[in-house]
C-alpha cells in the first residue's frame, strides 16, 4: 500500500506531464499552470487513490481521475477568487488580479474541460457510473457556492442552512474524490457508497475545523493570520451558531463589531469575548468530534481489512485536529 | 426523416422539460433557464439531430446529447457577454446586466456541467468516443475566444490567423454537433469523420456569411443593424483581409476612421469606401462559396442514399445565402 506522500509525489508528476498544459495559446494555459503549480495540498487526488487503494494495489487507473478532481477543485478557486475579489491565493496573486478577471474566467472554464477530459480517461465499463458522480457533485459545489454567495446578503442564516452550505461547498467534493477512487478499485456499489458517506463527515469535519482554527487556532501551526474571518465578516458556523444563541443585547454587539474596521485587533477581540460568552469553541469541537466519529463509523462498516484501512485512518487523523 | 422544424421543436420541448432548471437555489437555475429560453435557432441542437437522422431513423438517443450542444453554445455565450462587456443578446438584456457578473460566471459554470450531464446520458458503449470529441471541441473553443481576446489589442491579424480563430470559435462545435449526432446513429467512423469536416467548412462559410452580411447584408432579413462590426472596431473578415491588401494611404485612412465615434454613419460609409476599393464583398463572396462547395464535396463523400441527405441539404443551403 501507497503512503500519503508517495501518492502526493504521483499526483504531482501527474501534472507536470500534462500535456494539455503545453497546448496554444499560452496566454490561456500559462495561467492554470500558474494555478496547479501553486502547491497546495492535493487533498482531494490523495483522497482518490486512497480510496483506491484501499480495494486495490493498482492505483495506476486512478491517477488521470484524481488529477481530474484537483484541476476541478483549483477552477473552483479560480472563479471563486474572481466573485470573493480575492487578491491572494496561498501566498500568491491570484490569476484574475496577477492577469485579468478575462483570463481568469476563461482559463477556469478550460479547466472544468482538461478535469473532465482526465476524468473520461478509464476503462468504458466505469465511465458512466463515475461521470454520474462526478457531473452530480460539480453540480452540487455550483450551489453550495451560490448559497455562500446568497448569504453574505442575506441577514440570518440558520445552523442548518450553514451545514448545508459546506456539505455543498465542500463535503460533496471530498466525498467524490473517494467514491470515484473506490469505483476504479473495484469497490463493491455499498462499500463506494459508504466511503462517499465517510467523505461527506470527514469534509464537515475538516470545513468546521478550519472555521475554528481561524479564530482559535495557533497561528504558526495554522499558517494564517489568527481572525482572518473575523475581519473579513465571514459567515462562519462560528458566527452563525454564536448569532443563533445569543441574546439581543450581545447580538446587538456583535452586529455593531461588523462595521469596526479602524481597529483590527479590538474586532477580533471583541467578536471573540461573544464567542467565548456562548462557548463556541466547545461547541464547534464537540461538532467536529460528532463529525469525525460518524465518519469513524462509515469506515468500520466497509468490508476491507484493518490493515488496509490503516493508511487512510491515520492521513484522515493527522487532517482533523492537527494545529489545536 | 425529420424535418428541421420538427427537431426544433422537439428540442425546444426537451428544453422546457429539463430537470436540472428546477432544482435550487432558483438564484443559479433562474439565469440559465432566462438564457436558454431566449430563443435562437436552435442551429446546434438541430445539427446533432440531423447528423442522427442522416444514418439513423431513432433520433430519440440524440435529444439529450443534442440539447448538451445548444446549452453549451449558451454557457459561452453567458461568459462571452461578460468578457465583451455586451449589454444585449438577442434583443433581451445579457445575464451579467440583468443580474450581476458573478451570478454569470457561476450559472455558465453550471450550464458546462449539465451539458456534460446530458451528454453523458447515451449508451455505455458509444460514451467514450462522445466524450472525445466534446472534451477535445470544448477546449478548442475557449482557445478560439483567447485568440478572439488576443486579435483586440494586437496591431497585425492575418488572414489565416483569423480563420484559425473562427475555426476555434464556430466551426469546431458545429461540426462536433453533428459527428456526435452520426456516431449516435452508427455511423461508421469514416462517414462520422467526414461529416465532421462538412461541419467545418459549413461553419466558416457560416461565420463569414455573418461578417459579410453585417456589411453588406439587406437590414430587414438580417435583423440586425448594418454596420454594426464596423462601428465597434470589431476584427471582421473584410477588416482583416482588407488590412492586409490595402496600400499606405488606405490603411491610414482606415485606421484614423476605428477613431472616429462623433458620426457613425460617416465612419461605416468610411469603412465601407475602402472595403470597396478592394473589392472585399466579391473577395468574401468567392471565399463564402469556396468553403460551401468543399462542404457539398464532403457531403458527397458519405455512403448514404442522396435522399437520406436532402434534408440536412436543404436545411444548409436555407442557412448560407439566406439574406444578401
Amino acid at each position: 500500500m501507497y503512503s500519503p506522500k508517495e501518492l502526493q509525489e504521483k499526483v504531482n508528476s501527474e501534472i507536470a506531464g500534462l500535456t494539455h498544459l503545453k497546448r496554444t495559446p499560452s496566454e490561456l494555459y500559462k495561467p492554470i499552470d500558474y494555478a496547479l503549480q501553486n502547491g497546495g495540498k492535493r487533498l482531494r487526488p490523495v483522497l482518490t487513490l486512497m480510496g483506491c487503494n484501499l480495494f486495490s494495489e493498482d492505483v495506476a487507473i486512478a491517477l488521470k481521475p484524481s488529477v481530474a478532481f484537483e484541476i476541478f477543485h483549483n477552477f473552483t478557486l479560480l472563479h471563486d477568487d474572481i466573485m470573493d475579489n480575492a487578491p491572494i491565493r496561498r501566498n500568491q496573486p491570484t490569476v484574475h488580479s496577477k492577469w485579468n478577471t478575462n483570463i481568469a474566467i476563461l482559463s477556469g472554464d478550460a479547466m472544468l474541460v482538461i478535469a473532465y477530459d482526465l476524468l473520461s480517461d478509464i476503462p468504458d465499463d466505469k465511465l458512466k457510473n463515475v461521470l454520474e458522480v462526478f457531473n452530480r457533485t460539480a453540480l452540487e459545489v455550483c450551489e453550495g457556492q451560490q448559497y455562500d454567495m446568497n448569504f453574505e446578503t442575506s441577514a440570518v442564516t440558520t445552523e442548518n442552512e450553514y451545514l448545508e452550505m459546506i456539505r455543498l461547498k465542500t463535503s460533496v467534493l471530498i466525498a467524490a474524490a473517494l467514491n470515484v477512487g473506490a469505483l476504479l478499485g473495484d469497490a463493491s456499489n455499498e462499500d463506494a457508497a459508504e466511503l462517499y458517506r465517510f467523505g461527506i463527515n470527514l469534509g464537515l469535519a475538516f470545513q468546521l475545523q478550519d472555521d475554528f482554527l481561524d479564530t482559535y487556532g495557533n497561528s504558526e501551526l495554522f499558517g494564517k493570520q489568527i481572525g482572518g474571518d473575523i475581519l473579513m465578516n465571514k459567515k462562519t458556523y462560528l458566527l452563525v451558531k454564536t448569532m443563533e444563541m445569543a441574546g439581543k443585547k450581545d447580538l446587538g454587539i456583535l452586529k455593531s463589531l461588523l462595521y469596526e474596521e479602524k481597529n483590527p485587533s479590538a474586532k477580533i477581540n471583541g467578536v471573540r469575548k461573544i464567542f467565548d460568552n456562548y462557548n463556541i469553541n466547545t461547541i464547534t469541537e464537540r461538532k467536529i468530534n460528532e463529525y469525525f466519529s460518524s465518519a469513524m463509523k462509515n469506515m468500520d462498516n466497509i468490508r476491507v481489512s484493518d490493515e488496509r484501512k490503516t493508511p487512510l485512518l491515520n492521513f484522515t487523523q493527522n487532517l482533523i485536529r492537527r494545529q489545536t
